[in-house]
């Protein structure tokens, strides 16, 4: 075995396939965002950035920074430990409080990321309840994914968003086998919102925990930013609602809120939360204060979402095919990787504009998009600009306009 | 099945074996480590740790804190976004670069932590490497034999630090299958450290991967501080190296170095990696500043050993039984659950020292134990007044002495 010459032949295949990442070295800009400077080759250059998860802008709020940078200043870098061994600071237990209390729920726990969060708690319910049997959406996330397979629990994939396939299922199964029902209410790679309440009530019909993740919502959706059970009004109907600090907040780090009981069972028994470093002082801090300033600033929830129709209007007028989608998040399908690359190389090179490509593992093949994230700062002008820009690019690549 | 009692009893389980942990509630304070301050039912009162993993207390090193203040105020709270999505900051190049040069390997990756390194490179390398064995120390972290699991691989465990039982497992296998050994340097809980020669002498002649987690080696074994592979003088000889930011660099994160086609291969397919949020650029210019400083700092790691030394021969002097232990790890035997969390309870209420209990499934059972870990920071009169407070608990709980 040459260990050398397998990997680079791997390498060479997700080149020639047109699926190999090249990540582009930003630097953002606190009090600039949107524009970033970006390092390449040719140098260093201002651009301006489409398709960032900090979609509201609080990494760079003065507030959420003061607090970070007061927090470090006190408290030091790191927390020294992991939660058990010396890491726990107060500001951990002051978040988790904040977040108990954003979600109406006795207790949350608080993970170094979403991924962490939602591959701990998984497989931790999953492996632990005896004969437990997990029902996954079928567009669930990786971390998701990989958490129910590490459970090695029995899994069953239920049509994106069917809750009459989720029954159907269901209904296959032991009515007496103990149940987890994993799913997301906003999809982030196409922008769609699971209908929430049909699924609960399947939920609760067949005594199966429910297991909601709202990374892609927190923040930005219902009247304190709870997320889309808040919005519906059916967030004390969610067994576990699974979250994260890195978008909407703007910071790091993953969480759920759920009853005493299954906090205090996961904190106890989920290995990816025992063995590994608590977050920082500092991050906890900036996640906390961002919370605290997005629960009261529906205003900022509305301008967001505004944004977000301002553009697919623009993008939709100009005839660019762009993808259905009730959310914040807009893609505009290209449907090749090579020329999905090709289109994120030129909006750089020749508009300044960055939006990475999204290929494959992220999305299906024959679905490779530009996916688009509109934030508060985005202007008037910064969405006409991107418009004539992307039209520019399709016209040089030939790509399918919108139907 | 009724989910809330099924918790509420395994809970309730754990208390009754001693199990259960409560996390002590620290503010840690920058300039004053190893001192903190306490939370609990009583109120607040200041404390010395005594059971850190902020090993040289770099958490608090000014340069580090100004490091990372000095990012947060010109990049933001957060990363942004996936490495691939806009999350790449110039910031996490530059570590990455700092890790290899550290580690004399072509390239480095960082993750959001230890964990999710050993996790992410352990099941990639082991599941895409066609018909992977793998070899496990027997005492192998969690993160790794989760890694491991995670993989489907096929996975033999050898004796801990024994070379010939690794042999013999390989020699029972096909010398044409491609094999990875994952095995540690120093040991975290019991503070012994492996045959790095011998085990790399056996890969090698049998063409296997090494990978060697140095988590608790980094920063503090060779002349530069990059870990007992460097000490040794072995480090060319191991394929992948994994460490820790969230130690002796005092921050948090995980890293690899090894060579470009590695690691352009576990950044092109490790799921962890990919799906996950960038770590804050705060955190990325805070450790490498961190590795700056401990790489020409050989004065840092002697005055460590120093003080283990030094605690090792006190606490031998006063007949407490330290546990064998060749580092700065200092394991106290109490040998039962909850007679180790009492000695702590009683550590923290009569002489205000916070040394965390650890219980299974830290520890194996019978072998709960204190595990202290002495810094450059604490004193002579730290480790006398430690001493006598260790000498009052094991009188008042009739615990057993050293042989």
């Amino acid at each position: 075995m040459d260990y050398e010459a397998y990997f680079a032949e791997q390498l060479r295949s997700l080149k020639d396939r047109g699926d190999y990442r090249i990540f582009a070295e930003l630097e953002r800009r606190a009090g600039h965002f949107p524009s970033a400077r970006c390092h390449d080759d040719a140098g260093i250059e201002d651009i301006t950035v489409w398709c960032s998860n900090d979609y509201l802008g609080m990494g760079q709020h003065p507030e959420v920074i003061d607090a970070m940078v007061e927090a470090i200043r006190t408290h030091g870098a790191g927390a020294g430990g992991t939660r058990n061994i010396s890491g726990t600071n107060r500001l951990h237990v002051l978040l988790e409080r904040e977040l108990a209390s954003l979600h109406g729920k006795d207790a949350a726990l608080i993970f170094t990321s979403g991924y962490v969060a939602n591959m701990t708690v998984l497989s931790t319910l999953a492996k632990r309840i005896p004969g437990c049997i997990v029902y996954s959406d079928a567009k669930n996330h990786n971390s998701m994914i990989e958490g129910i397979r590490h459970s090695g629990a029995q899994k069953r994939i239920f049509k994106h968003n069917d809750p009459a396939d989720l029954e159907r299922l269901i209904l296959e199964d032991d009515p007496a086998a103990p149940k987890l029902v994993a799913f997301e209410s906003v999809y982030s790679m196409d922008g769609d919102i699971a209908p929430l309440d049909e699924i609960l009530s399947v939920c609760e019909r067949y005594n199966a925990l429910s297991f909601l993740d709202e990374v892609h919502a927190v923040g930005m959706y219902g009247d304190h930013g709870a997320g889309v059970a808040e919005r519906d009004g059916v967030m004390h109907r969610v067994d576990v609602m699974q979250g994260t600090l890195g978008k909407a907040f703007g910071v790091i780090g993953g969480y759920i809120a759920a009853s005493h009981n299954l906090v205090d069972f996961v904190r106890s028994f989920g290995n990816g939360f025992i063995f590994t470093t608590a977050m920082p002082p500092g991050v906890a801090a900036a996640a906390r204060k961002s919370i605290q300033i997005v629960r009261n600033a529906p205003d900022m929830r509305e301008r967001h979402q505004e944004r977000a129709a301002a553009l697919k209007a623009s993008l939709s007028a100009a005839g660019l095919p762009v993808m259905p989608s009730v959310t914040h998040i807009v893609p505009v399908l290209v449907g090749d990787p090579v020329a999905c690359r090709r289109a994120s190389d030129l909006l750089l090179d020749r508009h300044k504009i960055y939006v990475q490509p999204i290929n494959y593992p992220t999305v299906d093949r024959g679905t490779e998009r530009l996916r688009l994230t509109p934030t508060p700062y985005h202007s008037d002008e910064d969405i006409a600009y991107l418009t004539q820009a992307l039209v520019d690019i399709w016209s040089v690549l030939e790509l399918k306009r919108a139907a």
